[in-house]
């Protein structure tokens, strides 16, 4: 019933080094171009052929500059490169912003003798402050010259903003007949929510697959992964998750109804669900990992609506921070989710101890919830006993560093 | 445009002293029955004659033992008194709170020489603990005896918990040409979200009103009030905000439909809304009372949507908390919010200051920004420029003392 977290959302996958440059035909880039002070705040990830691409964006009404430029340009299906830079999100920058992130999208394309819309761009930081163009043009310059097949590293670096560690990861499986690679780096933080927030993901693949079968597996991943996560219930501006598959593994190309897509679909569920996990537990100030399942639900959607009303409840997660196993605000939160449950046939686990069943507290022991409440990562099961369907969701502990990282960020 | 918080929700009314007992016919009592170590956490609050009655409740699916038990009893449309501990909620208790919190009816009621259908219920504090019911039995076998029409300000103590002050206020209008008064008292601090949140509020008035006109300004009273703060986003299981008024101004009764019942209303209204911001303010850590004007919506449902999602907003709130006049996190939060708008029309003012016009940031005065957000009141406004309807939202701002006191709350 419950028990460990990160229980993985697929069978293990063989994990190898390179981050988003471990398949075929990758190089990356991630350099200091003086957008941030100090810290690199610029990567690019290049295809050497032309690659198959699908992506998602926030849902917020209010889109910055880049997401705009990127999902017009990922309509067409294929793509170069992805350029990114961080310390400025270039939203909320009116005609202008929009005018730089089409410049982003140009200098790039020139500098690889590409077509601008085969260039995917994205910004993360502050809002509001026009892009410093000129540091940024000369930096395209300076980042095309650095790519190599082992930048993957440097780039996944480059595109954090408060994240305390770089999130990658790289697997190796078969598909076809052929070995294949999907390689991946992400960013987080803050605003992390449901539906894309201050949330970038970049994967590349050499698998072979048509431009409408990626879209469909990769929609379906990230609403498995990304969207299952949240830091602190906001959807930021500038989100997006794009893939890249540029088909150098040299098997036949996957196309919808391929009975193969599913292998390649649960490789990719593994490498979006690892990175979703690190950005959960790289939330800003996060000391701990939390996993919610939700299971014995009546429909997939009615748990995943309990779970993530939970991961936003900020009186949860100060309880897990403060190690407490409060299970009265965890009941409270599935009980104002909106979603139809019987409050008195519900049960609660702390890790895998029963603390309140059929809706009612159990006099639990309190050591053992300490020692569970201690650990770096803590699963919370809520059984609802009406029906097999179950969710995970991923968040962290609310702490005195959320309030100091974001008390003063701006300036 | 923008400027001051706090802008009564109707015209001024003639304060008094008193809270909840100024009316005519209500005598309270506030005192120490041992439920919580050493403060009041036992009120009573009782009108000479039976009053005519109406409530409304948390919208939460676990909703605790007394919150069920006074929905029925409010059925009647009449009450004696409201009874009400504090320190255990008596929430997930199963079948033995709903026993235990028909025995507080039954024992006030005996104590009074009422019907038990004629007592109202309420209690706060910790989930998951049966309650005391030899002290709660004691104490309101006591309590009754300390009735007094001075003690309006001790059972607004006795009902308070992670509250820094107590909540009160009393009103003297002219009504149907007799002087009324209304006053009441009501508790917050965590937990506080639109549709009721740990949350009571408890008016009495000596006006006099049929049970359901009295209902149907309650609700409306609610819904502009105590429904349009928030603190952390949590419902509770423990809210309802019950009026009695027992019709000692000696006017004609008050019955829908009646032009004078707007007269009552307003005054309602003005008596709620002091109630709601002041328990903003006094959210859990809170050290600004901050008050979100949208206006220029299409309609007022717009309106509130977006303003509560900003006054959600973690972001939002440790922004104000460090003096940041980060508006990009309030047009985010006005972005994810689900309403729809045109984020390249949306000014936002940080007091009266302009910050963003049409969606672009502005070179505003940060000096300027800082003397405003530096006042313990802060009033933000939207204006989505769209239209003519507005709504006022109330939070505070998030810090760190909310961590402090929500991570050990309960052990």
């Amino acid at each position: 019933m419950a028990g460990t977290v990160e229980k993985p959302l697929a069978p293990s996958y063989q994990e190898v080094p390179g981050g988003i440059t471990a398949p075929r035909g990758f190089r990356a880039a991630g350099l200091h171009i003086g957008v941030k002070r100090f810290r690199k705040d610029l990567a690019l990830v290049v295809s050497d052929v032309r690659a198959a691409a699908a992506a998602t964006f926030t849902t917020n009404r209010v889109q910055a500059a880049p997401v705009r430029v990127t999902r017009e340009h990922i309509q067409g299906g294929y793509l170069r490169a992805i350029v990114c830079n961080s310390g400025n999100a270039n939203a909320c920058n009116g005609p202008q912003g929009v005018h730089d992130a089409r410049r982003m999208a140009e200098l790039t394309a020139a500098a690889l003798g590409a077509a601008p819309g085969e260039i995917a761009v994205a910004s993360t930081g502050v809002i509001g402050v026009p892009l410093p163009m000129d540091k940024i043009a000369a930096g395209i310059e300076q980042a095309v010259h650095l790519l190599s097949r082992e930048g993957g590293d440097d780039a996944a670096h480059a595109i954090m903003t408060t994240d305390t560690f770089p999130k990658q990861v790289a697997i190796e499986f078969e598909l076809k007949g052929k070995t294949v690679r999907i390689g991946a780096m992400a960013k987080g933080s803050g605003m992390i929510h449901p539906n894309m927030a201050t949330m970038l993901a970049f994967i590349a693949t050499d698998a072979a697959i048509e431009p409408a079968a990626l879209q469909s597996v990769m929609r379906r991943s990230v609403e498995r992964t990304y969207n299952r996560i949240s830091v602190d219930g906001d959807t930021s501006t500038n989100d997006m998750a794009v893939i890249m598959a540029n088909g150098m593994a040299g098997h036949e190309p996957l196309s919808l109804g391929d009975p193969e897509l599913e292998t390649f679909a649960a490789a990719l569920d593994y490498v979006n669900g690892v990175l979703a996990r690190a950005i959960a537990r790289d939330g800003e100030g996060a000391t701990k990992l939390i996993e919610i399942r939700v299971v014995g639900a009546p429909t997939e959607a009615d748990a995943v609506q309990i779970g993530r009303s939970i991961s936003r409840s900020n009186l949860v997660k100060t309880a897990i921070y403060g190690e407490d196993a409060n299970w009265g605000r965890i009941l409270c939160a599935a009980g104002y989710s909106g979603a139809d449950f019987d409050p008195e046939r519900v049960d609660v686990y702390i890790g895998d101890l029963l603390v309140c069943q059929d809706g009612t507290g159990l006099a639990f022991d309190e050591q053992r919830a300490k020692e569970i409440l201690k650990q770096s990562d803590v699963a919370v099961t809520v059984d609802l006993k009406a029906g097999s369907a179950e969710a995970t969701v991923w968040t962290c502990d609310l702490t005195y560093d959320y309030i100091k990282i974001n008390g003063s960020y701006r300036t």
